[in-house]
């Protein structure tokens, strides 16, 4: 896949995360020939505003858009890039109809993540990888895109020996319809009524679940298992020691993290030069003055695309420590902005 | 002070600890002989509903109250406990009127919490402190209480050399109006009116603060700094390495916690030689169980008097490490009901 202005086809294209994908795209001027949204039967025929390059419609006129097609294996005939955010059964229902087409997947579900053949691809962070696919690249969990782009950046000053994470991840993480229930229930709860708790294990109305995604048999979820080893693969560190802890909070997007990053080397990494690095870095956004009271809010971030860091300060409980705390919109950033900045890297 | 019926004053009784310390003398039948409830002239005259020994009205009689008086240097004559939760600067202003009559000052603000000369006590931990009183004892910050009590019966089995702790701190640990400009913010922002802005520096509703008190000069907060120096003094470990990041979130009440633990040992701390030292601490209550989903709530804890622990799992991160989650109702163990169980000390 290298042309300049390919076909490019949206696999949950009315999901959280496909609607996004679609804002991106037509934010970044992807040069697509044609935009294919597809999705499940019950959505066919509904359209999606889209102004971008390859919009139905006359692109620019404000009443671009795409028409959803349902997704049947021969959707993908004269596809080139294939953005996945419908799962990741379908991701592995569909992948072979992709690669037999001659399409690239880019893949969102945590599907082929940690396939040996599959890169795991932060485009800040590892854009090389991509060179390696055979056909799917992978895109990382949001809470770990997050993660690594700032761990990357401190990195490089000096190798890191351990990281502590503690997350407060956002109600959309797990897709518009538990967006929506958050919504629902705080209303329910303001009004004494009873809530109504579909997506969610428990209430999340005011209230904070310490759990996302199922549990392992070691005690940790599979969202905290996802942020180790994808984190390491990305970073190309597989013995990097990381201690994660993945919470749930009423927020409606944006995740916000807690860090407590450790050193290798004896000599300390200051402040000033941590945040000199982060500044420095693609794709973070240094939000830091405690004298303002600035500091990065996931309430007050929606719909950015960098990974913002604050509360930067030193952990004087360990030799070569630096705390922080970070956020950034797990729906751009954490999944669509990073999977569109995958594909850019394809042309 | 060693009455077996103290009068006992409660100053700042209007507020959201003060109602709770009365409630909380009441469930557990204080034996008081009388209970004056203190405030600003301006609440003066109130009734606050109080079926405890010592109440006005008649005692069991369903019509039990206490009437506020307002509060001022004679207020305190004839008084042996004088609880105080109206703010430090208000301990301040009555240290000496309350220990010139002759009482015992249990102050729940920061004022003298530091000082050399006073215990800062949490009855399952370290309650021969009282002992070694002036006529103050300080009962330490929310936050702090939840976390010794935990770290107390960890460290009997082998001590402790490293804690990392990220707090989600609900809303009315900065008092009943913060709580009520939570309601009022969401109700705004669900209908999508302006916000009204007043208890915290941000919008709280659907966002989550990494700022709690002001900041220090080494880009910590406050908060933190108390959760470092109180843990200290209370374990009678000054040199206890801790790591703290507080975080307001949008939760009516009790404090949840994401917490590291490093022992010193070379052995490992096994998870079920933890777990057993856990339930076996006074004051703490184990809510873990993966196969059911259960897990400490902050959301669904109000009321209760225990810390709750979950979510407990080896952090393979580190040699000798143990990752939990904890939650406590800030208003009791967190400040009414470690007060009231000092009171009880003392007798």
């Amino acid at each position: 896949m290298s042309k300049a202005n390919p076909v490019v086809a949206i696999a949950g294209a009315t999901g959280a995360v496909g609607r996004e994908m679609l804002l991106v795209m037509e934010q970044r001027g992807f040069p697509a020939s044609q935009v294919k949204a597809l999705a499940s039967g019950r959505s066919a025929g509904r359209r999606l505003t889209y102004e971008g390059p390859g919009a139905s419609g006359i692109y620019g006129s404000g009443e671009g858009y795409v028409e959803v097609e349902e997704m049947t294996r021969s959707s993908f005939a004269g596809v080139d890039i294939a953005l996945f955010s419908a799962g990741a059964s379908v991701s592995r229902e569909y992948r072979e109809a992709v690669l037999d087409a001659g399409a690239v997947m880019i893949d969102n579900s945590s599907a082929f993540r940690m396939d040996s053949d599959v890169p795991l691809v932060v485009p800040e962070v590892n854009p090389d990888d991509v060179a390696g696919h055979n056909g799917v690249i992978a895109n990382p969990n949001c809470s770990t895109i997050q993660l690594v782009v700032v761990l990357n950046a401190l990195a490089q000053l000096v190798p890191l020996r351990r990281v502590v994470c503690s997350t407060y991840q956002a109600a959309s993480g797990a897709g518009a319809a538990a967006m929506e229930e958050l919504y629902t229930q705080t209303r329910q709860f303001l009004e004494g009524e009873p809530l109504t708790i579909e997506r969610f294990a428990h209430q999340i109305a005011f209230n904070c679940i310490p759990q996302i995604d199922v549990f392992l048999d070691d005690g940790s979820t599979k969202e905290e298992w996802k942020m180790v080893v994808e984190t390491r693969k990305i970073l190309h560190e597989p013995a990097l020691a990381l201690a994660m802890t993945c919470v749930r909070v009423p927020v409606l997007r944006c995740h916000a993290e807690s860090i407590n990053v450790e050193f290798e080397a004896q000599l300390p990494v200051s402040v000033a030069e941590a945040r000199a690095a982060l500044e420095a870095a693609p794709g973070v956004a240094v939000m830091d003055d405690p004298l303002t009271l600035e500091y990065p809010m996931p309430g007050l971030l929606a719909g950015t695309d960098d990974v913002y860091v604050g509360r930067l300060r030193a952990d004087p409980s360990v030799q070569n420590g630096l705390a922080f705390w970070s956020v950034a919109d797990q729906l751009r950033k954490g999944a669509a902005l990073n999977a569109v900045q995958i594909a850019e890297l394809l042309l």
